[in-house]
Parts: C-alpha cells; sequence; structure tokens
C-alpha cells in the first residue's frame, strides 16, 4: 500500500514535489488543491484529481500526508498550522526570523490533530541546516561559512521586477572566490556581506524606461541590493528567454574546525550542491521528509519536527537491513 | 553534571577521543581501560585514573557512555557485545562483509541490559554513511561515488609493514583525478577500483634487502595492491619521520542524480572532508555520538543503533530552541 501524497497549491515547487512523486515507487499523488478555480489548472499526472482548498477536509482520510508548496511570506504562515490539525504536513518555511513562531503555532496544532508536522524542509533551510548542525557538533571548536550560488534567487528577482519600467529580471547570487579560496584553505575570517557574495542581474526594461534610474534603484535598494557589489546587465526580452530560463541554484556549506590538545589540527567540513532546478531539487527533499512525516505518524509520534528530530533512516523507502547493508 | 565517559583502550583513536571530550563542555573522562599494565600507561588528562580492563564492571555506576577505542579485526568484534550489557557504548567498527553479525550481537546485549549503543560510528563508515544514505532518499535516480584520500591508510601501511626486509613504511590512498572530474561533470560511469583510486607507497628498506623483491610483493599483494596502480618509492628512516609522520586523510562522496518528468535535471550534492587528523577527527565524530548515547538512554531507548537511527539533535549540547535559532 502506498503513502498517499496530497499537495496544496500548483507552482514552482509543487510541480517538483509531483515530479519526485513518481521517482519514489512508495508513494502515489491523490490529489492537487487549488485557490484558483481547478478547472483552469491542468497537472501532469493523469487521473489524479484538482480540486479547490474547500475540499481539502473532505480529504482527511485519503490522504496520508499533504505537501505545502506555498510561500513563506503569506501563505505557510495561515497553511500549516490551519492543516497540521487534520493532516501530517510538510512546509518549506524559510523566513529565518519567524522560525521560533511558526514552529510554536505548527507544534499546538499537530499536537491537538495528533499528527506529525515537518516544517522549514528543502536545502536551505534543510539539508544545509543538516550539515552545519551535524559539523557544530562534530566540531564544536570551529566557524561554519554557508554560501549560495551561482545561482537564481528568485526573491532578489521579484524584487527587481517590482521597480517600475522593469519588465523581466533575473537575478544570479555569486559567491565571491577569494573568499571561497581562503575559507577552504583553513582560515577563519569574519567576512561582512559584500565579501561573501556579489549580484548580478539581468533586466528587460520596458521601452523607453529609463534604464540609469532602474540601475540605481536596483543598487540602492536595501537588504537586497545594498550591502553587495551588484552588477546590471540590461538585455532583450530574447536574450532572457534564451539564456535565463532554468531556474539553476546551489551554493556550499564549509565548517572549518580545530582538534588537538594544542588545536594544532585543522579539519574542513564541505557539502557542496550544484542544482540544474532548485524547485525540483527541493521538492525532492520534500517528498523524502513526506515519507519519514508518514512513518512518525503511524509510530504514533506528534508535534513539529524540523531536521534536526528526524533519525536520517525515515527518509529512505529502504528497510534498515538494506541501508546497514548498502550504504553504512 | 557532565557525562562521564569512560575510553577502552588507548591507541591513537582513543587519544582523539581524549582531545575531543576537552572541547565538549558538557563532557568528562572518568576513566581509561586498558589490557596492558596500567602503570605504564601515562593519559594527557590530569587526575583521570588508567586501570586495567578487569576493573572496568566496577565502573558501571561511574561511567555514562564507554567509548570503545580498538580495532575491529579483533577487539571490538569481542568487546562491544561484552560491554554493551553493562554500559552504553559507542564503537567505530568498520569491517562492512561483518556490519550485520555485529549488529545482531551488540544489539542482543544492549537489549539484555537496557543499554544504547552506537556501532560503526566515525567518517567512514559514519559522515559518508550519513550522507550516501541521506541523498540516496532525496535523489532515488542516481548514483553514488566515494572516493577516500589522498591519506594515510592505516590498514594498507600494516601490510606493507609485514613484508619480509620492510623496517617500515606509509601508504596513500589517491583518487583518480580523471574519474573525479567525470563525475563532478554530472556523468555517472561504472569505474573499476583502479579507475577511481591509485596507491602511493612509501618505504624504509632494511639495510641490504631486496627492493625489487620487496617492490612486486607489493604491487602483486591481492585486495590491498593488485587491483590499482601502485607506486612504490623506497625512502630513509628519516625522511619518512620528517616528511611523513602526520596521519592525513579525508575524502569526498558524491551522488548524481536526476529529477523531473523527463528526468532533464542533473543535481550533484557532495561532502568532502579534509582532515590533518584521522584520528583525532574520528575520535570527535565518536564523542558527539557518545552524548547521542547518553541523550537516547535517558529517555529509556535500548539497543544497537547506527547513524542512521539517531536523530541529528542528539549530537548536539545545544537546545533545540538554539539549533532551530542559530543552525536551522
Amino acid at each position: 500500500m502506498s503513502i498517499k501524497i496530497g499537495i496544496m497549491g500548483y507552482g514552482n515547487l509543487s510541480r517538483g514535489v509531483e515530479a519526485a512523486i513518481r521517482q519514489n515507487p512508495d508513494m502515489e499523488l491523490a490529489a492537487v488543491f487549488t485557490r484558483r478555480d481547478p478547472v483552469g489548472v491542468k497537472i501532469k499526472t493523469e487521473g489524479v484529481p484538482v480540486l479547490n482548498e474547500s475540499e481539502l477536509l473532505n480529504w482527511k482520510d485519503k490522504i496520508d500526508v499533504l505537501v505545502l508548496g506555498g510561500g513563506s511570506a503569506t501563505d505557510l504562515p495561515v497553511q500549516t498550522p490551519k492543516y497540521a490539525e487534520y493532516f501530517n504536513v510538510v512546509d518549506s518555511f524559510d523566513t529565518h526570523a519567524r522560525i521560533g513562531e511558526h514552529f510554536a503555532n505548527v507544534d499546538a496544532a499537530a499536537k491537538k490533530g495528533g499528527k506529525v508536522a515537518v516544517i522549514s524542509v528543502g536545502w536551505d533551510p534543510g539539508m544545509f541546516s543538516l550539515l552545519r548542525m551535524v559539523s557544530d557538533a562534530v566540531l564544536p571548536e570551529g566557524k561554519h561559512y554557508t554560501y549560495w550560488g551561482r545561482g537564481v534567487s528568485q526573491g532578489h528577482s521579484d524584487a527587481i521586477r517590482r521597480i517600475e519600467g522593469v519588465k523581466d529580471a533575473r537575478q544570479y547570487t555569486v559567491p565571491v572566490q577569494e573568499s571561497v579560496d581562503r575559507v577552504r584553505n583553513g582560515e577563519t575570517p569574519e567576512f561582512t556581506a559584500r565579501q561573501m557574495h556579489t549580484r548580478e542581474c539581468f533586466v528587460v526594461a520596458e521601452e523607453g524606461a529609463d534604464k540609469a534610474r532602474i540601475e540605481k534603484e536596483i543598487k540602492e535598494m536595501p537588504n537586497y541590493f545594498a550591502d553587495y557589489d551588484t552588477t546590471v546587465n540590461f538585455i532583450s526580452e530574447e536574450e532572457l528567454k534564451a539564456n535565463h530560463g532554468g531556474l539553476p541554484h546551489g551554493g556550499f556549506v564549509i565548517r572549518s574546525g580545530v582538534t588537538g590538545l594544542e588545536k594544532e589540527h585543522k579539519h574542513i567540513i564541505e557539502y557542496k550542491l550544484t542544482l540544474d532546478s532548485n524547485p525540483e531539487f527541493t521538492g525532492s527533499v520534500l517528498t523524502a521528509y513526506a515519507r519519514a512525516a508518514y512513518k512518525l505518524s503511524k509510530e504514533g509520534v506528534s508535534g513539529c519536527k524540523t531536521v534536526f528530530d528526524i533519525a536520517p533512516a525515515y527518509l529512505s523507502s529502504k528497510s534498515a537491513e538494506e541501508l546497514r547493508g548498502h550504504l553504512l
């Protein structure tokens, strides 16, 4: 009997989850839910219903885990606590400053309903968090560095698109090689944001727009660009489509630490992701944690969990004997 | 109240554990046990007793976790099941072909005594296993590659030392760069052992020994060298001490997988370790898992565990709130 997955929303991330389910024979897609008129939403999996969100609670007994594909700004703070009472859920909540609050809300709902909720799943937060945490425990005297890119930041691309006169835009986050080399070499400097990443923008301006003003507005935008060395390239719509159509991303976490009675030995732990498709990889991580939520729930566990709280074996479709035999 | 650690044995790995305990303020070294006459064993931690193994069972109530520093060939198959009945234990058992048997023996003993035993902890098996397993669950369609080195293989160095006419030796395992480049580039070839690693040997011959015969014996040694491109360099004892005194090691695990409805997107996960001291890093991993064994035992858990069975948060001295606040 396979694990029945429901997906809330049908954006890039949800489509990544839909594709990942096909690669996991112990799972099946049960239904997709949308806030839009479902008639207008065409999914890629034949024979699976698309329903309005208003029908979701009728599916309580037909779905083992509900994956929430929405965004952290407005969707998940509402949806995850709302549905964690009725379903085992997994989300990709990534607003670091609000994780404490989100955890508390989701935990209360999941415990009330006797369900398992896994929040902040993906690659960062998610896989990168796991690596930061385990490396911090193994090498307690040290520092960690997180680099993102080279890859498309959807949040930064959106920020550029909101500027007047901008038709479309793509922003790449790029690690500064000199700083990476120092860390890989065992140095443990304090870096400013500017020393770790640069930002490359590709912008399609509207006909007759003031490009100098657009460039200035991008470069001076607080939080997003002002603290970085930012380059702005104006390109045609055709060029954007031809050369910047994908959503590649990635990055790496480096832990640099010392051991020995005199702290005389250095150790470098590096975890690196090179991803052709950010949403499909993130969707694959969510799918593995959906399996974990299902298994934990079967064991009678309830409440909110993060990647720190889940033993790795729960992610796998393989038995404990297979894991010990082939992957240990 | 700190976690009281006992160490069985006092070789390189045990000394790595002793050093790691000092970096973890929630732990203290309670005692070191040896099969030798304890009078001849001088440890680095002042005020801590060194005792003969025969006294170990008298320490049942004075030790929270016993770390077994012995080897996989003859020590651990006996010691881990023997002591898992009386202590929470952690070992670094790494004979892959016998892990099933070892797990069963240790599990029976630990369950009988109501204790937690964590086996096969270190970096491979250990951290590399964790990465192989999690990456396999996240990218189920793909292949993984494990490269070791450049670093000193103590097993291969010992094998050379057993050859007649050899006074001392150091063997480095070295990844073949061409094969690494292909994998990092997204190819997923089937490799022979020879295509993945070469073996570099530095040998001190005894006065008047037949070097040609020694070189031939090394290169033709089954399992250890015959399946690899092996180079043998004869050097002086002084040169060995000056240039090959350390025990650096490391390596990397690469998972190469695809996602998407047409499997059109490639993803590369790479986990890389660069270690100045193999035994000190391994000791640091054992120490973190000793904390996990202690915490699990406090929760009433018993039986044999591997890195697959333990939620990451158990490794850390930090609270769940701290972990979510700073490392998620």
